[in-house]
């Protein structure tokens, strides 16, 4: 299979050094376009990111030969688009809000796909928020979205906050079995590298831990709602429930978000034995279809009393894998569980590098 | 004022060298009889406690030149006692719950008071579990007690479970406003100096957290019931509410523990500003008739997003006071909060201490 | 004795705030004037601070209330001076080199005596680079200083970099018994309060270490040998020895820099026990003239195997004495041992008041 | 090629399961055999590590279901060497030093090779202790060893301490390239793995260094010498040079010990430009042989200047490689540098494991 020449909007920031490598040796695409703020621009891809690589593993020798261009100058993405070396771009842009959103609609009007961590367009009324084991079919709202904006082959698809995602799969998965979730109280103790690079400070990060982090308590009470709502007539229809009180605080932990989950079902109540069993058998499109990055198992439960750990559990199936333990009998609701995902994979590049493998799998890209 | 002698037993260990430090300059106590282990016995205090004293404060010069006693052998604190030089013993043993528990009985039948932070005696049926500043009230319990027993001037008297100190106070100030708290949802992020020394391994905290600290949640779903209960003809009545479920977790912190609460209250709901100003206002016993240890204001509020952190916070009102922030509407309950307090102070030796001070204060020392 | 009123020029950094917290009870020295960057120039000091305030002291009360002024505006600080409300300056400015040396300048043109922790004016012929403890007698080329500009009562006087500090004074006390010091290889495990805030990015200090600081090495390497030089004629001559070779990392701590140093003596060569009692009876002008930020013992020895820690020992002697350990023959130079400073006390706040109280003392304030 | 099946004394430790888990796809190793402490005997591996399991990366399965021996029973393991299960054994034992011998010497007594990790024998007159890209012809004196003890097949090759790994090879390579090294001044920064599990008390290494590991320095300045010595007529000779000098310090880190090495060469002075081409080039045995443990590059040089750091460079090679970086003239010696390793793969169970290669490849296996 020849593979998808495509490129990473911020390519250089730590969402984007994660993009690249992941897709070192991905099957179905390549890093052919590199772009980042005017400050990188004209680099090589490996002077653009020296002294500022995060990551252990490295990136694939022929991406750091890459000129870096330019994110705001959409013509040459367009250009290299014509020269088939840009077919989708993933966007990792690090820049305000209003800027992110037009900057995103002018590469779809140029006629590129992309598929974006940025929260510009989470609640854009014809843009798909998806995390592909739960809403995979919300990706059908497409063809309405480039009708909307009379755009030919570019789009927007973006996913979710990375908080969320330790502990959706798994709630998903109840609903879909047929029990209900009305109310969720959540804590989360989540990574550094959430924050980016240079991001929180290591005087607040060694003896200490931090109750807060701007914005995030709000996604995660919302976007859930946006992602396990219906599309009625090609118009999202959020969901009522569940309700989400979130608690969310910084840890000293690079990578891995970590989430207490106290969750109440409507009137049909799940033994503990049936959650694990649903968990633990659960399945969506991505492992059906065997997509790349789909890990085999979603939802692995680690029966031992002192689990899921970050440094331990964060890695697991290719660090896509959602880690659940200390599932028991709430005192308060119906049940209680600690899950756990690597942020800057499952939570960010991974998700975003599932969500094209789905969006190539429905012909979106 | 001619200060009480007194001995702390497990002198040695995390809690015992708190109470060592923090009586350094006590108004009212002063340590002459210290218990440790057999290991222990027959040193200098301070040759038993080198290289293994954790605290940067240090103890009172005296301290350290006295003979560690075997805390096995009660009759040498018997001695001690009819020598004038032990009135009562702070209890921070370190050993299996069966031998702490009579043990501890066995000072008291030697007549000897027993003011313990062990978590052995907390479900005795006439043994008071005490928070200064809440039910100080239980202590007279303790005629009862010795009567029970056929003791002189011994008794126990406990502390609760270090975790729950962080916000049984403010939940306390509530009820007593008349705003009954029914339902808690709590998780706590909480320092390692919890576990004593050697205690958690420095591999299980870097770069990681550990969802799970043996039986915390339990004592921290049910000892708030013994302390917000009555006390009927000689006998404690637990309360009925609230219901709490706690997720407890260890964090990469050495001293303070924090807590996320999501609570709700019964039919009577306070507006946040008057639940803010009913914390702010909160006085009781210890701070009425101004206990040394008591801080003047045992509830502080900060207005700043991102705090109490436990490094800048824990330290506040002599280690004694808890910090609460984010206080704020809950998306499920009624209202969400943090707070913090000092473990080791406040939810151990410094607690021991202000119990003391109650139990001076009501004649039973 | 009414307290001499002064000023903190950059008080809302981190340097700052810890002038700020220092001064609060200072028996000489009153903070009446405060001065930071034009961003929270008009604010009152509590305003611009709240959100960055690192310390878990606090400032006393009336600091809160100041008004900050623009540091860029030396008449605001000259109408203060005329007012008998600034007597003379802290500058924790943190700017520019270029901008730094001719802004204190500008201060002292201005009458008002700078005692400075910026690096700028080190290297500056006629500027004392002071380590109380060392070489009080520097100070006296300050009327040459002002005679050179000029000045009538202003002067520009510096402390060092803050790394040194940890072995400066053991190895000044070393030479002025009669024992020069040729060489020293010396590695640092540098605390990261030492960059300011936000300073170091926790991904850098997780499960990490840094081992370079931009600067540090070659400042460790020079400064010593002017400290250690000789005044002649009104001008500094530097000293020649001892060769200093300097490793500096930065580590996971918040305060407290550690040096682990082997150091080679010329011909005479104490024995171990000779070294111990020289340093444990070190005591120079500072201690002699009681200064009130002068630690009784300024060099503390430790004798476990496992000491000096930051955690445990940076506090030592109002966190401005040095806490030595490990005393011990070296294999290839003479000896060998580690030394700990507290580095925002003794390295950079504490040191520069201490700076102010000899220049009281010897009548320059 | 038919795997060589083998046996991991104290397989349940933190170097045993290093072993395990880097065994798991061997090429020419396979364990069938796994010996642990009386306390784990009998049980299914899987079971005898759960709770205590360390690493992200996990074993085998077909590992987790062997039954785990008692290590003390050296039948157990001759039987298995008879059945064709247990050819040799790595013994990563964690027993007293004497016991450690000889439980060692019973093993090689019974016929079966030991490729040791413990300290026990590194002193041992005719036990080669084994660097495989330094001294791989020290192996030779196995047969003299066998021929000593009167054994047959058996026979003790160990590994010297972790903390010189990160800087020995480069000496020798400078060695090597004819340039001697008469004096080390060394200051390592070492992680907490090195103590094994629970190992080093997370109240040590929060906030905190501990500038002291036990025999840690004695090891790094002794070992040295034998492994650069000669073999004569059978027999070890040290050699008498370089002169360490070792500073060793427990910073809170997992896995990765650093070195900040100052090296003084004898006449023969290379350039530093010299010195980066003699350790880029480098290539020993193992490279030229192409063992599967090798790294292809055996010593990396990084130009940036804040590298080598244990989080980003612990992997570098497979683990196996040596990241140098800050490649400088010493102020004092000739030149200085800064070198990682990964203490539990390079420096103790992938060491022993690439010196079990050595020996199949020699034929001692």
């Amino acid at each position: 299979m020849v593979k998808i020449p495509m490129g990473v909007l911020g390519a250089t920031g730590m969402v984007g050094q994660n993009y690249i490598a992941l897709l070192k040796n991905h099957p179905w695409f390549e890093v052919r376009y590199v772009a980042a703020s005017p400050r990188s621009a004209g680099k090589k891809y490996k002077d653009a990111v020296a002294g500022r690589w995060q990551l252990a593993d490295n990136y694939a020798p022929p991406v750091g030969e890459l000129a870096v261009e330019d994110a705001n100058d959409v013509s040459r993405a367009a250009a290299a688009n014509k020269r088939g070396e840009c077919a989708f771009v993933f966007s990792a842009l690090e820049m305000g809000k209003d800027e992110t959103r037009a900057l995103e609609e002018a590469y779809a009007a140029a006629g590129i796909p992309v598929i974006s961590n940025a929260s510009a367009h989470r609640w854009t009324a014809d843009v798909p928020v998806l995390i592909a084991e739960i809403n995979h079919h919300h990706a059908d709202i497409i063809p309405r979205q480039q009708k909307n904006h009379g755009w030919d082959r570019g789009f927007i698809a973006v996913k979710p906050n990375c908080s969320i995602q330790s502990y959706m799969i798994p709630i998903h998965a109840l609903i879909r079995a047929g029990y209900p979730v009305e109310r969720i109280i959540v804590t989360t103790l989540q990574a550094v590298s959430g924050a980016g690079y240079p991001g929180v400070p290591s005087l607040d990060m060694i003896d200490n831990i931090v109750p807060y982090i701007g914005g995030e308590e709000e996604k995660s009470e919302k976007e859930p709602l946006k992602i396990l709502g219906l599309v009625r007539d090609g118009v999202f229809e959020n969901a009522a429930l569940p309700k989400i009180s979130a608690h969310c605080n910084r840890v000293p932990v690079t990578d891995g978000h970590t989430a207490c989950v106290s969750l109440e079902f409507g009137r049909e109540k799940p033994s503990l034995e049936t959650v694990k069993k649903i968990w633990t058998e659960f399945r969506s499109l991505p492992q059906e279809m065997n997509f790349p990055s789909a890990p085999a198992e979603p939802l692995i439960i680690r029966e031992e009393n002192d689990r899921p750990q970050p440094r331990k559990d964060r890695d697991s199936g290719g660090a896509m894998a959602l880690v659940i333990g200390r599932v028991r009998p709430c005192n308060v609701f119906d049940i209680r569980f600690t899950a756990l995902s690597h942020n800057t994979v499952r939570g960010a590049a991974g998700g975003g590098i599932l969500n094209a493998e789905l969006l190539k799998h429905k012909g979106y890209l």
